[in-house]
């Protein structure tokens, strides 16, 4: 079938550096699949430029009711999602799954940096020697089971941790049990329901948030849930701010209920200014900055190079988005 | 044989923590490994128990000349090198190797913070976005062979980073060619002599020094080896602070010859309040924090334990100095 592919909107705004380069990348990519760059009147498949304006997306499928599919830009979709837009009989593709290497390894490098007391001494423009704690053999909790999930478990395996995996759908994720007698082992990578998380917080030593946002995930980690940590734990969040109630988290970091945040996303984002987890050394922010622009665009042109070839054979798409649970 | 061991200096200084703690210890790891603990005056091995005061071990040696072995409690033994105390004849053996896992765990941590510019981000109260660098694929140069070296190539597999090893005797180091077909491959860890250095450099993203500290490898890195790396190159140092010429250094990173540095040690150390690198956002200074006190008095015990054993057995021990070479 053909693919007649139109990007949008026209004046994609700020938010993303170069636009015009993405936008000729993309158009690029359209013709490498195969399919042919048209005004929007005549397209039968839309790349969506912005991670946002659900509202004019909404209104341009409305105008233009052949448009059957939309590729979003990015992996998190949960603006649309709320918006309602996604109840349309249109097939929605994001980058899910594109961008999990990049943002397991700042992952990583938070963990690292919490167990390491790195945010204090970046912060100390004097010598003061810190009592480290090794990652090795730790017992790690990750909510989620996506590719940022399986990338982190793969990145793990050398550091012998127990981990486990939770999420929704308590199928087995990434590598588990290690290659026996290499050194690093025992790791084990378990999976289970959401259920379990209750009786997993209490025996993790670090618990990344690797998942997406919906209804149900949001504030998945409260007062309730930080109070089941151990006090040397820390929670380091690659995902979305809203998973995490932040005033709760604030309010552990007082009470010593946890030692430390890594925290790549924040709830409200952007973080404001004065805000009191700027100020505790126990914390880094780093600003939504896992991923970078670069690669977010390459990653990007690729899925639509290949998404494009996809909806020309009639295979099915890469990173299709389950209306019902919104990821 | 027997193995009556004394353990001196009677106060070994405030240098590190809990002296009497250490003290009882290794009397307990003496004990496990069926030696006898006794007065200095009858001893046949001795643990130093500082990581200095190497006029103080010459004086205590030529006063108890039955003293045939003395264990260090650190990896690095610089400081006694060059004292000639070495010269004597004595077996003394180190700490080499036991601390190797968690120094290569800091390596990690300080390649991954210089690559996503975290010492900026920790000291920004701010929200301020950066366009962060993987460590995937990247071209790692590691100075030294040893059990550093061993392990950080261990925790890099993953990231299918291609590595080179330069030191003085280019045996095979490591793992090798990783798993072919597992995910992260091609890794390649080479081997190479020290006469490759310039040629490895400029083809060099990561530089990480692990490497001992003697006359030769003073200023290894100095304005001619920084001027090699490329512009984008970071500099990660583990080993000793003196490996790094430190005004070169300061000079690099203000000509912008490389992007970025990871320090946990430093020439001078500790590195004095006001020094041009406390103020560099580019630089991250760990304050020689990369084990843990608590760790290094456990990996020392159970060292003098098997060595009291090997004594015993009359095996060759662990972590045994070679005078000449001073590692």
């Amino acid at each position: 079938m053909e693919a007649r592919i139109a990007i949008a909107p026209s004046t994609p705004g700020a938010a993303d550096g170069e636009p015009d380069r993405l936008r000729l990348g993309i158009e690029e990519a359209v013709s490498r699949g195969g399919g042919a760059n048209v005004p929007i009147a005549d397209a039968d498949g839309l790349v969506w430029l912005v991670p946002g304006e659900p509202e004019l997306l909404g209104a341009t499928l409305d105008a233009h009711p052949r448009i059957g599919w939309v590729q979003f830009p990015w992996a998190g979709v949960e603006k649309f999602t709320s918006s309602g837009v996604l109840d349309r009989p249109v097939v929605f593709s994001c980058a899910k799954g594109s961008f999990a290497g990049q943002v397991a390894e700042h992952a990583l490098m938070l963990m690292l940096a919490c167990l390491r007391d790195l945010s204090r001494q970046a912060r100390t423009p004097g010598w003061s020697r810190t009592e480290p704690r090794s990652l090795h053999g730790r017992r790690v909790t990750i909510l989620g089971g996506g590719g940022i999930a399986t990338e982190l478990v793969r990145l793990l395996r050398p550091f012998g941790c127990r981990i486990r995996v939770v999420r929704r759908h308590p199928e087995k994720v990434g590598v588990s049990g290690g290659t026996p007698g290499t050194p690093g082992t025992p790791e084990t990578s378990e999976t289970l329901p959401s259920s379990a998380l209750p009786a997993v917080l209490p025996e993790t030593d670090l618990l990344v948030l690797a998942l997406a946002l919906t209804p149900e995930t949001r504030h998945i980690v409260g007062a309730a849930q930080l109070a089941l940590l151990p006090p040397h734990a820390a929670v380091v969040n690659v995902a979305r701010g809203a998973h995490i109630d932040t005033g709760a988290l604030v309010e552990a970091l007082r009470a010593g209920t946890i030692s430390a945040a890594g925290l790549d996303v924040t709830d409200p984002e952007p973080l404001p200014d004065g805000h009191p987890l700027w100020a505790d050394p126990r914390v880094l922010v780093t600003s939504h900055s896992a991923d970078s622009a670069e690669y977010v665009a390459r990653m990007l042109c690729e899925r639509v190079e290949r998404n494009v070839g996809n909806l020309r054979a009639g295979r099915p798409l890469e990173g299709v988005i389950d209306p019902a649970t919104g990821y």
